[in-house]
Order: structure tokens, then sequence, then C-alpha cells
């Protein structure tokens, strides 16, 4: 377990190996074991709030708005109107404050296994948490793998916003789980996953794209900035059931781009065009090698 | 000074306060003070060799690939036909060998100020110092802001591979530095110099694209991926004399490209479009506001 020295918090983890960003710490707001995992947040000397689960960075508010808004808007705006979205995880509230930005969706249920991590962001980040407060959203305390497989033909967006796949988020990044996302999906639905970084991580993310092509006509991979996740990158995995993600169907009105920090359709395309020795990992995916 | 804590670097700097990328070593290659700076060079655990300039990393061998590449082929690609390249800076040789790549070059020099840097280089990093071995490569030991003056209407591009505008490399963020560049390139010629991180520096950036912009008639900035750099990220800010810089007016063949693994012509233009803060500073900067 990663524990602070002489004020820095180090982010020292087997699935980086001989590399931990590390992040100075002013106060201990929360610091709890809960049923899944321990918990802590903390305020730092130039990040903001930081929230971490089992020693591992999920949020600081330096930062947030860049996974929270790429994890929703590609998705979201390459539906032609996405009413039901289903966010899987994503208990501190960023990505529903993300969702609630679009004026097309009238229903927005959040399935989160773990309610510790609600109440602590509702606490003491309302910048995040602030996504509770709409009126669309339902609260559902239960494990994302059962809880998906009650819907049928439901949702036209689902968020798979997971911690990494050690501990309790493992069973996220699994095939029969993507087959009950597919299923939960309503004929022209989309799924956005955590995707894990592809400069630290191309084993995962190779597994996770191949999973998405068995199951999608339609996949993609886009890779985004944020500074305090592992290697300064983190990638959003996508399918659509059938319209294409590359180019977003439809763009932020002029109120709602003026709110958006990372998002814009340009970079929504820029994302998804990879480096390449990343471009030749997907290749190789589309190509079955 | 940045030193060694159970086996791990912590590149603690007042350019990015509060955070701090932490490598674990293994072994130290290299130590001494030259004339303008510490150069230290270790062995990592998982990041092959690294080199720090005054406690700053330089480069990993894990993840150089990612910066030479994009600071030189955006610049290159832009141009219908390079033939004499500058690098400034650059004494590990990782830009040289991107240059080596391209056959219109005919010559190519290297105006480094510290030779020690150079040497530890070649005497323990092949993979970047075999730059130097190319035959249309000239070494001039000698600071840049004075070399740029001596030449007049010479350069097709100039390559900026700066440190940190704090130390030796403070004098090439400056606008008589730009106005010297400019002078030194040929009619068609263009510049690209090391950016800084538009997420942690955006005063350094916008000071850079204006100056830029002031000179040049086209300018734009990429933002590059590179984990080991500070918030995962590094710019290339670039300056045009006639030529657009968003898309490559060549791009390279198939052998060339095989041997590429971060440029691809769809990355250079895709790196070229920024998230929206970054987009709006660009567009402050355009209209002079």
């Amino acid at each position: 377990m990663n524990s602070i020295k002489d004020g820095w918090f180090a982010e020292i983890c087997e699935m980086w190996p001989g590399r931990a960003l590390n992040i100075k710490v002013t106060k201990e707001l929360y610091n709890k074991r809960s049923k899944f995992q321990d918990i802590k947040l903390y305020e730092t000397e130039s990040c903001g709030k930081m929230l971490t689960l089992d020693g591992i960075i999920q949020f600081t508010e330096s930062d947030e708005f860049a996974y929270q808004e790429m994890m929703t808007h590609p998705a979201l705006f390459s539906h032609p109107n996405p009413r039901r979205v289903l966010v899987i995880g994503g208990g501190d509230g960023g990505i529903l404050r993300e969702i609630a930005k679009h004026d097309t969706v009238e229903e927005i249920d959040i399935c989160e296994i773990d309610e510790d991590v609600i109440n602590v962001c509702k606490e003491y980040v309302p910048s995040l948490a602030c996504g509770f407060d709409d009126p669309r959203v339902s609260v559902h305390i239960a494990d994302g793998g059962i809880f998906i497989k009650e819907r049928r033909n439901y949702y036209d967006a689902i968020i798979v916003d997971s911690s990494d796949p050690i501990g309790p988020g493992e069973a996220l990044f699994q095939q029969t789980f993507y087959e009950g996302m597919k299923s939960a999906l309503a004929p022209e639905g989309i799924i956005a996953a955590q995707g894990e970084s592809i400069f630290l991580h191309q084993d995962i993310v190779e597994k996770m794209m191949r999973i998405t092509k068995s199951l999608f006509p339609v996949w993609g991979y886009a890779c985004v900035f944020i500074p305090t996740y592992p290697g300064g990158n983190i990638g959003v995995c996508l399918g659509s059931m059938e319209h294409p993600l590359e180019k977003p169907l439809r763009v932020p009105n002029k109120a709602m781009q003026d709110k958006l920090k990372y998002y814009t359709p340009e970079i929504h395309s820029a994302s998804m065009h990879l480096p390449a020795f990343a471009a030749r990992l997907m290749d190789k995916v589309r190509n079955n090698r």
C-alpha cells in the first residue's frame, strides 16, 4: 500500500514498475477501508483534491476534466439521439456531470459497487459530485456485471468508468462483461470504457480491443492527455453498433462548447489518430493477426 | 538538486511544484559537473538509460522516440525539399538520428553548447548517439545564440532541442534568438522548438507562440505524448516562412514509415488539434488578445 513520506504520496504499483508519479499532499481529508477497497482523499499542493483507491490515483481536480469529457462526449456525440445512458463505476460523479450537459439525455443510471466512494465525493468534492444533483440521475449500488444482465436493448450509451484491472474493477475487463453490455444496448448503442495507457499496457489494450472488435461492428481507441494518470495518458475503448466513431455525428452548441475544457469535434477525431506503434497494434487487431 | 533515495530518482523542480515523476534506477553510469551543468546518466529498472541535466530528465530510452520524431518530422515533411538542417542543443544525437532518415537532406549542422553531453551519450547511449555517425553531420561546440547570427538565409529547417528555460537553455526562449533563427532560414524555412507542456506551462507556451507568430507567417503548436516528461506530454512550437504546417507536404515512403514509432502523416495533423483549453490559448494569440 502506498503511503506518504515527507509529505509526498508515491503511486507505486506493479502495473507500472520502476516509475511512480509523486504528488505533494497538504492534508488527509479521508482515510477508510470500505467493503471493497482503501479509500483516501487528500488535499494536494498543486493538483486540488486527489482521490486514491488502494493507493492508485482516481482523479485530481487539476486535470479530471480531460478524462471525464473524453469518456463521455465522443460516445454521446457519435450517437444521433442519446436518451438513456448508463455509467458503470464512476462513483465520483464526474462523468454524470458531463452526461448532464447533453439536452437529449432523459435518463442517467449509475451503477457503482462502492457506496462509500459516492459518499466521500459528495461530502468533500462538490466539483465532481455535482453530477449527482441532476434530476435525471438514478443511483444503483450494485455489481456492474450483475446489473448489466438485468437490462435488455435499453441504453443508447454505456460508459465504463472503472479502476484498473486489479481489485474490484477486474471483472469489467472481461469478455462476459462486454457481452452483457452489448445485450443491454439499444440498436444504435455505443460503449466507452476506460482503456488504460497504450504506452504502458499494450497487452491490456490489445485484449480489450480484441473483445470489442469481436462484438461491435464499429470500434476504436482514443488517446487522451492527462498528467496525473500513469504515463500522463489514458485510453478510451469505444464500440458502436451502427454509427461511425472517428467523427462526431453531432457537435456541441456554442453554450456547451464554452463549458468544455478538453472536448472539441476536432479533438474527438484527433484523439483517435494514434502514434505509429499504437496504430500498428490496432491494425493487428483489425486484421486478426 | 535531485538525488536518489531508496533507489528512486525524484524529478523535483520549481517548474512543476507539488508533482514529481520518480524513476527507479539500478546503476549510476556517469555523474559529473560540466562547465555548464550537472550531467548524470543512469540505468533504470524499466525505462532504459536515462540522462538528467541539473536533475531534470532529458530522455529515457523507453520513450525518447516520441520526442525526437515529433521534433523532427512535422517540420521536415512540411518542407518541399529540406537540404540543410540545423539542430541547436540536442547533444544526445537523437534528433540527428531522425533527420538522417530524410534522403533530401545534404547537410546537418548541430550546435551544442556542452561538449560533455555529446561525449557521455557517445560513450554510453549508442541508441541515440548513432545520430552523430551520419557523414552529413558537422558538430559545432558553441552557444546557439551566437552561432545562429553567423548564418544568413541558409537553413531549410532549424530544430531547437533545448532544455527548460532555467539554466543554459534560457536564452533559447527569447525574442532575440527567434529573430536570429528567422535570419538564418532560407526563404521557405521552418523552425521547430521544444515547447514545454501546455498543461503545466501555459505562460511559457503563450510567450513562445506570441514570439513565433510575430515573426512567422505560419505557426502552430503540436502536443506529443511522452510518459517520462513532466505531465506526460511535450509541445513542439512550429514556425514556417511559407508552407502550411497542419498537413505534411510530403509523406514518408514505406521503408521510412516502417522505421518510425510515433510519426505518421495522420498524427502530424492530429497532434496540432489541441484540447479545448489549449485551442483557446492559441486563439488568444492568433487574435492578439
